[in-house]
């Protein structure tokens, strides 16, 4: 599997490098910090999401270029804004300096503002992907409301929100359902949206397993947050420790976040047992996850 | 035509007060503070012009209430984001305090982002629009690049990178027409989109128009930000001759300045003359800009 993965993110690399605005064109120094951002050798998972799910529903790989950018570009103006130091006020991102470090912190809020308007454009504009204006149009909607006060967006005020206080399970579950969850899930709908072999059915166990890597993913975060080491995370360990933020291993012990994951990647895994071989990759993903050491 | 304004301000005021998420939802401090920014008494500038652009062309008013909210919420975002104290720190927005000093500056990071979600997703989602998803997922494409870096986003970059240094009236005009051009262009050309009547020509001949008063709205937000005062403007008069920021004024002189923005007023009139009585609201916002004193 790890060739494919491999070739997935070379793929998406490629295409966002094609996206995204040269760092020749005016004004240059907002488009280089826009390419230094999102060509930082990121892992791409939720772009692979999105080709996984494409595979297991038999959609070709060049339907879901646009969508898989889509998503990572998101996923990217969210990482910048949250390294801000009016949010998390992070100087690393993936053993490099933030945007805002590296650049400054007027560049950064605004190269999360243009990536955020290149992701919606990239799903209105690809011209490989459906010929149909309809599915776009849905993945359009589902994105920005995903993305928006409601789903991500909402979830980083959440979690600022809850910074330094005791928070519930529940709470702290809501917060990442928001903050994490909703973009996770988007980049399994976006692929779901563009096949027009998915019934209904097809829809909700996909869903279904976005939703448990989702919220696997999170628990696994907070978990390395505490037991990896700053190298190999690529950022500050212990940051969310530093910060008082409330985590999984905080909230119900190391072994039992370990536990739940685990738990949680083995209903991702049942719940696509209907897609057979087609739905390796989205398997792959499932294990991984709880595998990663970063 | 001012009780056709003040219809089309209460109309598309409706249409955000129900677009907008009420404060009550989760997470509450958020919706709040979108509400807070959006629901301000703005005059709503842009949202007419396409109101007014789609009246030119015989569009009927309630398949433009999507593209006007939109418009407005590209607009808001970014005064949200420019108001920040690592951009133009303004502790003053239309008489009243900017949305992070109301709340705080992560808040008003997110209320930025989660409005520029939630322009997207009416495009995208609005039922009393077109039909055909083709004209939408034109108007998609549009706004996202007058919005991003090669547009609105561009401008506020250039505008931060010239601050404190002299630059040439050419060079002030490439900002303009990024910063606020692209938008006003943007509001006209939405509607445009929307029109199965408009053909190449008429296009041009409003674009022409977009381009015209959007300049001279600029050099004249200059002339007031040097003849207003703080009370009247509901900003800090004079607030970019103390940052140091390029102006009309500044760099060809006050009457230079008036005269520049009544030529561009009058191009556009005669580029709008073919529309005949159907144009009126265009040729009256025309006219207000340079008659405005706020």
């Amino acid at each position: 599997m790890k060739p494919l993965i491999s070739e997935l993110q070379q793929r998406v690399e490629a295409r966002l490098q094609d996206w995204l605005p040269a760092a020749s064109i005016h004004p240059q120094m907002l488009h280089e910090a826009m390419r230094y951002s999102v060509l930082n050798g990121g892992k791409r998972i939720r772009p692979i999401l999105t080709y996984g799910t494409g595979m297991a529903l038999g959609v070709p790989l060049e339907q879901l270029d646009g969508p898989a950018c889509a998503m990572e570009l998101i996923h990217v103006y969210s990482l910048v804004h949250d390294d801000l130091p009016a949010m998390d006020d992070d100087d690393l991102r993936r053993g490099k300096p933030t945007c805002h470090k590296a650049f400054d912190e007027a560049t950064a809020i605004l190269v999360g503002d243009a990536l955020q308007a290149l992701a919606f454009q990239i799903l209105a504009q690809d011209r490989s992907m459906l010929a149909a204006a309809e599915p776009r149009l849905a993945m359009i909607q589902h994105l920005a409301m995903a993305s928006g006060s409601r789903g991500m967006v909402g979830g980083q005020a959440i979690d600022l929100a809850s910074a330094g206080k005791t928070v519930s399970i529940a709470e702290l579950e809501d917060m990442h359902v928001h903050k994490t969850g909703a973009l996770i899930r988007a980049a399994v709908m976006l692929a779901t949206l563009g096949a027009p072999s998915a019934n209904e059915d097809d829809t909700a166990k996909l869903d279904h397993y976005a939703k448990c890597i989702g919220l696997a993913f999170q628990i696994q975060d907070d978990v390395l947050d505490v037991i990896g080491d700053t190298h190999t995370l690529g950022k500050t360990q212990g940051a969310d420790q530093a910060l008082g933020k409330a985590t999984y291993p905080a909230l119900m012990g190391l072994e039992a976040s370990k536990k739940e994951a685990l738990e949680l990647v083995n209903q991702a895994l049942s719940s696509i047992e209907r897609f057979g071989e087609k739905a390796e990759l989205l398997r792959y993903i499932a294990r991984y996850i709880i595998e990663r050491i970063h």
